[in-house]
C-alpha cells in the first residue's frame, strides 16, 4: 500500500490539492447496512470547515461533500464508499510569491527535493485541507462505532500556545471557536488570539481525544498494537510533532506502584495507560493527548533560500490559520475513530468466536 | 497483514513467546549482495542482552542468534533471512502463582479477554524479550543504511525516572550500564536503581535516537509519513507510552517564528522538526524521544483480580528490569532503522529517476 | 488493504457502481514527472467505451474522464492521481424486472447473501463499467513502462466463442470492433455474432495479452512472483474464468525437453514459459491468455428463484454485450500494465544497486 | 509486504533454501482455541515427502516439523505460530558441476539477473522444496476451516502428461503413488512414469482442487475477489503455468445459455462457475485446476549459456521429481486452503452482523 491510504480493514484513500478542482476520498471495507448520507459526512466537515471565526483561515469553502458510490437507498451496501469534495475558493496567484522560495517548516523544501517537482498552490499536497477526507472518514467510523458497539469518539483543545485547559464540561466544547472545554476561558483565548494575528505570528497546541465504551480486546499485539495504530494515525496528521497515550510523558516520573492501574471486580481504579494494555483495549476509555506545532506560513519575515538555493527573505501573506490547533480537534477524532473501526474489524475477524470470560466493571 | 509483521518493502515477521522453544524473525526484502554474518546480529543483540549489569533482569539468556536463510557466502541473496534465538533460561514454574491472576499495568488482562486464552509464562508473546527480534532485524538495516547511505542510528538514555541526563558525549554511551551519554553521572544512577531496586518497585524513563545522514526525500505523504510510520514503531515498542518528533511537546507553546527552521545556503539553522517536513525527511538528524512507562512486575504488593473475577493481591517476583528503559536504547534504535529503511527502498521505488535540484548544507 | 485496492507500490483504488453517480479511480505512487493529461486516459476508454459497434451494448456512454489531481502544469507530481467519470446514460428502470430475482451466472445471489443487501440497478459494483478504471489506471502504466523502459503492451482477441483467430498482424487489431488479429475474418466474425444477438444468447471469448521489452529481473519470488500477480489481476476481470502464462495448460502434455526454453548468446530459442520464470521476468515477451466466459445477462429464459426463494424465469432485457470478450483487450492490456509496473517498482526498490551481469539476446 | 508472505489476514511468511539450514514458516492471524500439535502438520507435510515412491525424487528428507511459539498447552494462542522443518540430506557438492551454467526452464538465469547473486544448491529459493511452508501453513487453515465451517479441502491428479484420469473415488486418491482418483490405471501410470525416467526426460500434469461446504459469501469484489486470490495463490506454485475455475477455459465456446448455473429453491442445477460468482462463493463446491509444467531439471543435454554467456551443454544429474505433478496435490490443497482462510476471516470482519437472506439449497 503506497502512503495515500491507511487502515488495513477499514481502509481510508485520499487524493486532491489545496488549489486543484477538489479533494476526494475512498472508504473501503465499511459494513453493509449502515443507515448514511452525505449530511452525516457534513456535520463533522463543518466543524472543521474554514471561515468559521476570525481566529481560523477566511478562506471561504464550504467544503460541501458528495457521495458518489456505496450507498443504495440511504445504506452501505458494503462496497467502496467514494466521496468529493470540490474546491471553491482557489486563489493560486496568492502563492506566485513564494512559488520560487521555501517557507520555513513547511514541506515546500522537501517535496521538491524529493519529486523533484512541486505543486507551490497552498502547499499542494502537503496543505492541511487534505484532512477534510481525515474528518470525512472519520464521521462514517464514528457513526459505525457509535451505534455498533456503543463507541463515543470525542476531543477538545488542551491548551492553546501557553494556555493549558483544564477540562471542564463536554457541553462547552461546541460552543466556543476553539474547541475549548471551558467557556470561562474564551475570552482570554480570543484576547491571546487576536494579538497574535496582529503580531502575523503563529502558535501550537495541544488536542485531547478520548474514546469512550470501546470494549476489551480490540489491537492486535505486537506491531499491529491499537496504540501503535493511533499513535501513527496522529503523527500523520500535518503538523502533530507529539503523541501521548494515556499518561504518556509523565510516566518517565511515575513509579511501577503509581503506573500500574490496579483492578477491582468493579473495574480499574486508575487510568495511566489510557485504555490501552500490551497494544490490546482494556475497556477503559482510550485516551491520547497531541502536540500541534505553530502555523508555518505566518506573516513575520523569515530568512529561507530560493529554488536557485540563494539566500532570500519570506512572508506569508494568504489566508492562513494562526494556529493549526484550533480546527484540529475533529481531525484528530476522525483518525482516532478510523483507527479504532479497523481494529474493531480486525478483531472480529481473529476471535470472533471467542466468549470472553467475565469482565471487570 | 497481521499484527506480528511490520514495514512495506523492508518487512520484519516476528514470532516467539516468554518461555517458548524458541523466538524467530524474517527480515523480507533486504537488497542482495550485503555482506552480513551471526556477529552482525549477535553484537547488537548483545547491547540488549539481560543479566549485563545488576540493574536489569538477571535471566540468563546468551541471546545467541542463528541466521537460517538468505545469506549465501557471506552475502545477503536478496530472499528472506530467516533467524532463530533458542531460549535458554526458561522457568515457567516462577509463573504458577500468577497464572490465575492480572498484573496491574501489564497485557494478562488484555490477552485473557481477547482471545479467552493466555501464555502466562513470563507475559508469553507480550513479554518485552520479543524485541530481540526487533534489534536483529535493525541491525541488519543499520548495516545497510551505513554502508549504502552513511546513515548512523544511534541513541541513549536521556532521562531515569526523575533524573533528566544531559547529553554530553557518545563515547560515554558505550560505557555505562545505562546508554547514558555522560559517565560523570553512573554513581547517581546506580545509586538510584540500587534503592529503587531494594524497594521491589520501579521506574520510567526517557530514550532519544537520533538518525544521521539521513537524505533528503524519504517518506511518503499524506499517510505513509516518515514522522507517522517511525511514531507507529516506536509506540509499539513494549512499555512505551509517547513519542516525540523534535521538539515534540514543546512545540505547543512555541510561536512560529521560533519554530519554523529558517534555511541558509549552508543549511537548516536549528532543527525543531526534528529531520521531517511534510513526512520527508529534510536532510537534518531524525530526532526522537520516547517515554517508557515503569516495569508493571513488581514486587509491591498491588490490588487486582484473579481469573474468576474475585478481588486479589499480586506481587510479582520473578527476574524483572526495575526499568525497562535501561535496555530500551538498543531497541528504539533497531526500530527506527527498520522504519528508515524501509523508506529509502520505497523512496527509491517511486523516485528512482529524480534529479534533486541542488541542496543546502 | 480492503477488495478495491490492488497493488503494492502502484496501488490502484477503484469505486463507483453501473447506476450511480459516478465512477472513480485513485492511482498512487507513479514516479512524478510523467508528462500525463485527460486524453492520455481518454484514448485507451475509447477503446472499451460501449456502443461503438452493433455488437457490444448500446448504452450510451463517452466515459469522459476528468483528472482531479496529482498532476501540474502537465506532469505527475508524485502525489495521488484522483480521476473520475460519470455515468450518464442511467436507466435503473430497466432493472425493476430483475430487482426481485437472480440472473444465473451473475453476482446478484452473492451480493444479496453476502452483504444482505444489494444495489440491482444493472449489477451495481459488480458491474463489468467497473472496468473504466482499470484500463484508466492501465492507460499511465502503460505510458510510464514505455517511456521509462520502452515496454509495449498490446492484445488481441484470440477466439470468438468457437472461432480460433490465429494472429496475423498487430495492424489488424485496431481495424475491426473486436480487436482481431486478422481483418480477413472479421465478416466472418460479424455473421455469427450477428446471429448471436438475434437469438438472444451470448457466447465466450479467449483474449492474449503480450508485453514487450520488459527487462529481465522483474518479480519476486515466492508468493509475490509475476506470474502469480498477473493471475490474479487477470483473474479479477468481471467474466474471466481461466490464465495462462506462456505454453499454459499445454504445459501438461509437453516433454521436460519440449517446454525448457533452451538458451545461447543470442537469446532464448523459444518461449514456453511466457516470459517468466520462478516468478521473474526473462527478458522475453510476457505473454497471458485468459479465458472469458459468456454474458450472464441474456435474452433467454432462464430458470432461477426470487428474493423470497421461490422458483422463477428471468429474462434479460436491457442493453447488454453479448460478448464481454469483445471489449475485454483493453482491460487486460490494462491490468497487465499495471502489474508490471508494480513490480518496476518493487525490483528497484530492492535491487537499484545491482549490476545486471551480462545479459543474453 | 514483500515477496515471501502473503494472506491479508491468515498471513503466511516463508523463508528457506533447498540447501541451506532450515525452512521455517510463520502463520498469523489464526483464531485462538483451535487445537494444535506438530502432528497436525507432519500429517499433510508426509503426504508430499520426497522418497515416498520411485515416482519422486529421492532426496532422503525426513520434513519433521517443529512448532515453535503460538501454541500453548495443545491450543493455538491467537500469536503467531512459527514452524521449522530443519534440512536433512544437503548435497550442495551435487550442484558444483550447474553453478556455472544456467538449465533452461529453470530460474538460475532470473535470479541471477535480478539480484546479481545466486545459491546455486538445488535451486536455492526457487526450490520446489519451499512448498512445505505452503503444506504446513495449508494444514492449520485446512484444520480450521473443517471445525469451523465444516469445509473439506482435498485434490487429486487429473492428468499426468498425456494421460487424462477422469475421477472415480476419493477412496482412491490415496491409495497409489500419483493422488489418482482412478486406482485401475495405476499401473499404466507407473509404466509410463517408468519409462519417462530412463529417458532421463520429464512430464508435465493437471491437478484438481475442490473445497466442499464453502458458505456462501466469501470474497471481496473487486479486486479483492475470492477467485483472484486463488488464482495467484495457485499461479505462485512453482512450475504451475495455468488456472482454471469451475468452466475455465471451456467457457470460450459455451453459450451464455450454457454456461450461466440455473438456480432452483434445492439449489443450482450445475457449476460452471466453480462455486465463485462476481468473486464471492455460491454455497457450491469450488472448483480449481492448475497445470504444471514438466521439470526442468532432466539428464537430456541441453543447450544454455554459462555465466561468462558462452554457449554451453547442461544436464541435470541431481536426484528430482521426474514430473512435479505427482506431488502437487497436498500443495495447492493448501493454497487453496489458506486463500479460503484468509478470506473466511475477511468475511466475517466486514459482514459479521449480516443475517443472510434465505439460503437455496
Amino acid at each position: 500500500m503506497s502512503g495515500n491510504s491507511f487502515g488495513t480493514l477499514y481502509c481510508v484513500t485520499s487524493f486532491g490539492e489545496s488549489h486543484g478542482a477538489a479533494y476526494g476520498g475512498v472508504v473501503d471495507g465499511c459494513p453493509p447496512g449502515l443507515e448514511l448520507k452525505n449530511e452525516d459526512l457534513q456535520k463533522e466537515l463543518d466543524r472543521r470547515k474554514p471561515g468559521s471565526s476570525r481566529h481560523v483561515t477566511q478562506r471561504r469553502e464550504t467544503d460541501t461533500v458528495e457521495i458518489l458510490s456505496g450507498v443504495y437507498e440511504g445504506k452501505t451496501t458494503g462496497s467502496a464508499i467514494g466521496f468529493l469534495i470540490r474546491n471553491e475558493d482557489q486563489r493560486p496567484k496568492d502563492y506566485a510569491a513564494i512559488a520560487e522560495k521555501f517557507r520555513p517548516g513547511h514541506a515546500d523544501y522537501t517535496y521538491w527535493q524529493k519529486y523533484g517537482i512541486r505543486d507551490p498552490r497552498g502547499g499542494g499536497r502537503a496543505s492541511a485541507r487534505e484532512t477534510v477526507i481525515r474528518v470525512a472518514a472519520g464521521a462514517i467510523a464514528k457513526k459505525w462505532l457509535h451505534q455498533r458497539y456503543g463507541v463515543v469518539v470525542r476531543g477538545y483543545l488542551s491548551q492553546l500556545g501557553p494556555h493549558p485547559i483544564v477540562f471542564k464540561s463536554w457541553d462547552d466544547v461546541g460552543k466556543n471557536p476553539f474547541f475549548s472545554p471551558d467557556n470561562s476561558r474564551t475570552k482570554e483565548l480570543e484576547q491571546f488570539m487576536d494579538a497574535l494575528r496582529e503580531s502575523g505570528d503563529s502558535c501550537g497546541a495541544r488536542v485531547d481525544v478520548i474514546a469512550e465504551h470501546v470494549p476489551v480486546g480490540w489491537g492486535e499485539p505486537v506491531y499491529g498494537r491499537l496504540d501503535a495504530d493511533i499513535a501513527g494515525a496522529m503523527m500523520s496528521i500535518n503538523a502533530v510533532k507529539g503523541v501521548e497515550i494515556g499518561a504518556g510523558f509523565a510516566s518517565i516520573t511515575q513509579k511501577g506502584s503509581e503506573h500500574g492501574d490496579e483492578m477491582t471486580p468493579q473495574g480499574f481504579l486508575s487510568n495511566n495507560n489510557g485504555g490501552v494494555l500490551g497494544g490490546i483495549s482494556t475497556g477503559q476509555d482510550v485516551r491520547v493527548s497531541i502536540a500541534l506545532k505553530p502555523t508555518s506560513s505566518i506573516r513575520v519575515p523569515r530568512r529561507t533560500i530560493d529554488t536557485q538555493g540563494k539566500p532570500a527573505t519570506v512572508q506569508t501573506t494568504g489566508r492562513h490559520d494562526p494556529c493549526v490547533g484550533i480546527r484540529a480537534t475533529p481531525i484528530a477524532e476522525g483518525m482516532l475513530a478510523c483507527v479504532l473501526m479497523d481494529h474493531a474489524l480486525r478483531h472480529r475477524a481473529q476471535c470472533a468466536d471467542v466468549v470472553p470470560p467475565t469482565k471487570i466493571g
